[in-house]
């Protein structure tokens, strides 16, 4: 399992297979929206300066909205995922 | 349904014809000025540094005006949102 | 009405009609000093990491200098305004 | 009357002539010491992340040094101030 | 023994051998994915501006995976070591 | 006399005159190494967020070695001074 | 003797010759790893926002690894030093 720090979180991105008027499918450079994912970890929250610790808004099994280009790419066991920051998830959708 | 993280809100853009003297509707290219948008979707607040969550300003429903190229384009269920932090809205109208 | 957010203020812009010793009028390009505004709206005040709202120095109906170039052109009920944070501000008149 | 903000001060320049050691009037460009100023104005202070305002150290009447280039240029009722940030000066002469 | 300051940890990389799918061996220089490390020593943790200590979550023998190009290389009696802070750490394993 | 504001200093540099090897005293342009001065005075302190003011380490009299290029020079009734942040002080010599 | 201000230590640099297999010296130039050093002097600590003094976590006779490039040199009768802040030290060996 992979256990996120501080304010960060684990996600498995969503394929969202984009298909144009005419049919034709669109490859991956020629799409400029956001990207979905379902977190599957999140760390225990970043510490203030009062040293209190805040819990994060995420929850595994959160359905989320996330800035492209955001993060960075893990395998583990085979699987790929997506390491970030809570500040980069924009929205949960639900 | 989109929920903002944080001090994050999600509008819905309003789109304002613009017809010059002589009546010619202007491209989007030649519009300088600051969006308007209506609320759909408002986060819990930012933590300070002290740990506490200060609730936003703005509500669902609060028409405002934005500064033009912040946020975050986000389709959701075939509609056009825009994900902003507050600190992106300069005023509601009302 | 138009009202800001935050630490943020409204105002309305003085035109101040520049003239040269030989009477010819200066055109706004060779013009380079700060520029006159009145207030028509403040912000509720910005929040501290403490969580305190700290209130506005400005009032509505002030008179002040603000640094050219700061702010944001709103045009609203074919009126120009313009909204500046507080810190844009460098003095009152009066 | 000019009433800054915040941890601004107003000061008047005072324009040192200076001469060389063979009696030229060295012309603005070739002098790069640090101006002197007399304060006409200061503001209330600046707010810290406690709420609290903190009161300027300088005030009215105090001849001070300051860095060159700093603050803001205003014409007032025919007369030259510039406006600047505590910060921005040196120390006080007396 | 390496100890480190602050919100410091020391680790020992991992190598993770890299074999294609017609066995051929991906020199370093081809692979872009984060590294595996085993954390050796971790630091007392740093001071929050209350001057509270805010101890580490990671602890000696944890196996973490952190950003490429994080942290400094120090040889110590013989061994290859990377020094980094506990913010360049992605996720523990395990 | 020059009373320096917040966590400023003001101090009188010591010229020390290097000569080489072979006797040759080197120009300015010639040394790298940080600066002497000797303290003439100092400021009352930078105010904390807590708006509490932080006393200087520093003392009236103290010789110390600062970083070249830190600071502005002034000069002070034909004297030429150096005011800088306590910050830029490397070390007290004594 | 050398007394470092806020959270600076001073150093004295350990020049750890290097030989490769075959027996050559390796000059400065091609060594690119971080150094050691002994700490000689070390300061009262920074003072946080709360206006506390934070002690280091370094003292007197500390062996330390650093950052190459990080702190200042210092000449003190005849000997040199390093001057750097707490945060470039990496490591303390012991």
């Amino acid at each position: 399992m992979l256990k996120p720090l501080g304010d960060r979180i684990v996600l498995e991105q969503i394929e969202t297979e984009e298909t144009t008027a005419s049919g034709i499918v669109l490859p991956d450079s020629a799409k400029e929206k956001p990207q979905e994912g379902k977190i599957v970890a999140v760390g225990a929250g970043r510490v203030t300066d009062n040293g209190e610790r805040v819990a994060l808004e995420l929850k595994e099994g959160d359905s989320v909205i996330f800035s492209k280009y955001a993060g960075t790419e893990v395998k583990y066991e085979g699987k790929d995922y997506l390491i970030l920051r809570e500040s980069d998830i924009l929205a949960v959708i639900g």
